[in-house]
């Protein structure tokens, strides 16, 4: 941590942040420039944040340096890690991590048990090892359609049922983490709830592999502080997943941080993926940027499939159905061998 | 509602979107351009909306011209709305609305009983006549401070007690909205729960007055959605706060979007409020931006003042002091009347 | 400057770093931390920057903490500036700084000698002291008009010769500065051509105070580089002038960034003027946002004024006409000097 | 184009809107909804933008259905075109376009004919078709380094002549456009320059391709009616190149907007490649974006490459040297065939 003194500091106001810090244990460096002094600190950062250096006189700015997080840290576990998903509930087990690229597909929301099971089958087809579908959709419009809730649980664990697939689906509100859990094989958090730290506790307790979208409005270091909100319950079996940012360009509904791939692995063991569905918000889109997402690196990506996307509840218009898909599959056939992975597969029964 | 056809969209793709449209009741007109044709919708937004017409074959883009949000809209209600804060607790009540100049101070964090009825003190003299203060911190980093919860809701009921100002306090979680409105005289929804709809339909529900700050990510459009879901509750007792969006620029930790109150109040009926504290980030920029908030033609400012912001446990850098309380109150003292309005006081007794 | 050096660096690289530094008759102290290790720097940011020691073996950062321009800033010249315009060209000299507030205003691109001079009485009626007005227009599209060019400034000319008004113009190519300058009074700089360093050396030479629009892409730290651009020629007459950021928010053409006026006032000595016409786009909140911008403490407004804004070819939506100008003058009249100076007018002649 | 009435606007009003776009030969359709009317328009659109609707007495909003560009829009030409580079100058031309995949790679900056010479080898011996080096460099802050000017060039023609690259060099003022084209293959207009308008017209009338950069803060939109002016002039010859653009985030230099290839493509015939060394600022990102850039169907990358990233003069952390660069071959000849494309070779002699 990097304390930058303003020009007009008076030797007292630098001399007093030096005793505030070695106060806490920590040790303190002070380099006279001719404008004005840094005082740099050596100790614990967490000892340093509770100083309120920033706000002292004479104190223009505090730099950290160091990462805010650390659970989720290369620092605390540079080798990358393996999510499994499906372990107890019957389903074929995925294994999300470093060798293998995962597809998760699904409808954007459960409307009924054949349209699921309709959707899952054309994932299937398509190589996805996981189910995505939503229950409970936060949209932002309050008229717009908000889910099924407990009904469409009770379809997606059908589906799980006959499709082996383990089921990975949102969860809105920490009061109803209890019972998402009893059903799901992940539990989703939504780029809108990336910052809902209520939710990213309980999630953290419940106990599940946790799917991590990244706020539209995050920073990456903020995406793995909110990851190290679930971790810091107990829980590293954590997903990332780059869906787009907010910018000026509105030819996309959201600007997809292809570089946050490379990004977050270099800082973070987690997986991560991408969702090239909501990031673009138009399904012409959709597979140029898996191959992208494919091509950079990510662990996987997250795909909205619909058997009948004109009568889509929700996001029609960016969900893929027949040619496409088939036109997704035939394209992860060709580059996941050329990037060094395969396709990820169910893991052999009693893993 | 407009929508647009792609340039190679046939006549009978074209078709097939008039007579979905007529079916719900509604009317469709072509207009047939030299590249592309448009189809202009009259009838029921929520109605079209459900017709997922992005989704159809041959369709480019959707274009919404009327708002998405109703009963917080200006052609719900022309005139502007004033919301009463205080009635049942035994404060002084308030209005917040035109008219008036609302200031409303005290801690980012409560911390201690002492620090609190201070920093209450010093909101008092310099004309506050609501006192704001966190017993719930919502913190990007799981190591900072996260406030002293109901312990905290009990220190400010007692410094209302002593003040006679009505209190205003974050709450964070649906399953909290109980606890905190049986404390609090008005509930806030924080930036980073600004699209946490199980929270919002919650306070929506509680009966106390909303402060309802934007998200730093959300379009005012958004942001109105949003005070949207809170009034389907049956709550219009919503009083917006403007505090800043994410931007490129890091000279403050946000941009306050100053001409976000006009427009507003262009669009709803409801009160805008400025937070120069938590948009800038710097205690040296809250007076101007204050002064500035006040010019523009907001209902009222929300400013962080603490007894000694060296020692505070959050946001310390941007907290008010001493001589800055006294020259925000001499400012504001030319200010208001300069624009029409004069600084809000309690309401008479038995209003 | 702080270099701060990758968690896996070895001894040497630091050691190559500090004896890199050391080469330069710089000073170079070393703090150890847990994770990192990170390296101050005493001296001449100059020489430090041509030591590309971010490409160093080792090197993860190179933070900058010193300011990165020197002639505008306030280390160079602690006391704000005056700007004077219109010394040599018979107009009545206006002088722009503290103490005063300017109003400069006219129409968005001169049409014709009828027009501009109708624009520059209603400017002056309202307490304009400087006509803006466009001969040569930048502009987004190759079809819109693209102004009269050197007939423009001959109308121009004109309309100073009858009003007494000094007159700003823009220039959009380093070629045409010579032909501007033997007209203008002050040569604009547009927000399209902040990093157009040839034309920013151009005016720098040319003699003539300057106009400098914020890019709506630029930080305010590269807005004060493009100002040192034009001092390092010797010309420190430079008047910055904020215009709106580009951000994700569609309901105005770009998001007034009002908080970077008190920010420039703290780094910098020269001048700062607010366009709250170009920045909004839109006629309704020009009044608004000049309140904001006289009440946050900005040397000035530039503002949009036609005769016929139904009419006009350039950004008529924003243009101000009769009742409005009436209205932005009595709110001049009442705010101005509630904020401690008084509205500026021409200088007394033999100045 | 459709104009939206303000929900207040009289019969008059929407009458007038009427009567002025018949005057023009236009049609204008008009749909009465309950809260607003809606008037569209059929026509020429350039005819509709001359008569200022916006600015008319009741007008809420004109939104452009059609596209603003034309020459380079796929309206204009559907098929996709193919730019080819180096036909004059001795060089082996290349062509860039659907069915190839281009390298363009060279130094930031020329700074010497050994340092220019060997970036080349190195360049040619990763699959490098085009040389890019920079002989006039605009740069943020006028301390840096700003290039060798013509001596750049000549060292450049050298470096040509030598391995028989073509050159693509910067010209960053209109005034230097005849220059560097006696010199060069193909005229860069880069990211800083793109709405110089006398430039990119200087551009249009040189008779040599041009390689256009998306400027940090410029839609896709906006990017292509930049090309729009250059067109204008006569040439089409023009490859986009996209390079980032300015978000909130900071791990990286600016946002790689990876979505804009497929939505450019999607709107223009015009190749376009991407420049993965610019967009991250990071050498350790260049390999894994320049990995999505072949994926995502991009026509080409330009990356920066020298023999030497720790001596520099100009943004040595994104240089790719040594081993970086043999891997960057390596990457492309897995993926490019994977993608259905061919690394671009030179032409056969005598096309």
């Amino acid at each position: 941590m990097v304390v930058v003194m303003s020009p007009e500091a008076s030797n007292e106001q630098i001399e007093a942040v030096v005793v505030r810090v070695r106060m806490t244990g920590g040790e303190a460096f002070v380099s006279r420039g001719r404008h004005r002094t840094i005082v740099g600190l050596v100790g614990d950062l967490d000892d340093f944040r509770a100083l309120n250096l920033r706000g002292m006189p004479g104190v223009a700015d505090v730099i950290a340096i160091s990462t805010p997080y650390k659970l989720v840290s290369v620092d605390h576990q540079p080798e990358r890690s393996t999510v499994v998903v499906g372990v107890e509930s019957g389903a074929h087990p995925v294994m999300i991590g470093p060798g293998t690229f995962t597809l998760i597909a699904g409808p954007c929301a459960v409307e009924s048990l054949e349209q699921t099971l309709e959707a899952a089958e054309m994932a299937k087809a398509a190589g996805a090892t996981v189910l995505r579908g939503g229950a409970f959709k936060p949209r932002t419009s309050p008229q717009a359609f908000q889910g099924l809730g407990k009904t469409g649980l009770h379809i997606l664990a059908e589906v799980r049922e006959v499709t082996g697939l383990p089921v990975v689906t949102e969860v809105i509100d920490a009061a109803d983490v209890g019972l998402v859990s009893s059903f799901a094989d992940m539990l989703q958090v939504g780029a809108r709830n990336m910052q809902n730290t209520a939710l990213l506790q309980a999630v953290g307790a419940a106990g599940k592999p946790v799917l991590l979208k990244r706020g539209i409005q995050a920073t990456v270091e903020e995406w793995l502080m909110a990851a190290e909100y679930v971790a810091q319950r107990g829980n590293l079996d954590i997903v990332l997943c780059e869906r787009g940012i907010r910018t000026f360009e509105t030819s996309t509904q959201t600007t997809l941080d292809i570089a946050a791939v490379p990004v977050v692995q270099r800082q973070s063991h987690l997986p991560v993926i991408v969702d090239p569905s909501h990031s673009a918000g138009r399904r012409e889109l959709v597979l140029p940027l898996s191959r992208a997402a494919i091509a950079v690196g990510a662990d996987g990506i997250l795909v909205d499939v619909h058997p009948d996307p004109e009568s889509a509840l929700c996001d029609g218009p960016q969900a893929l159905a027949g040619a496409d898909v088939r036109e997704l599959a035939s394209t992860m056939r060709k580059l996941i061998p050329a990037t060094g992975r395969h396709l990820g597969s169910p893991s052999p029964v009693g893993m």
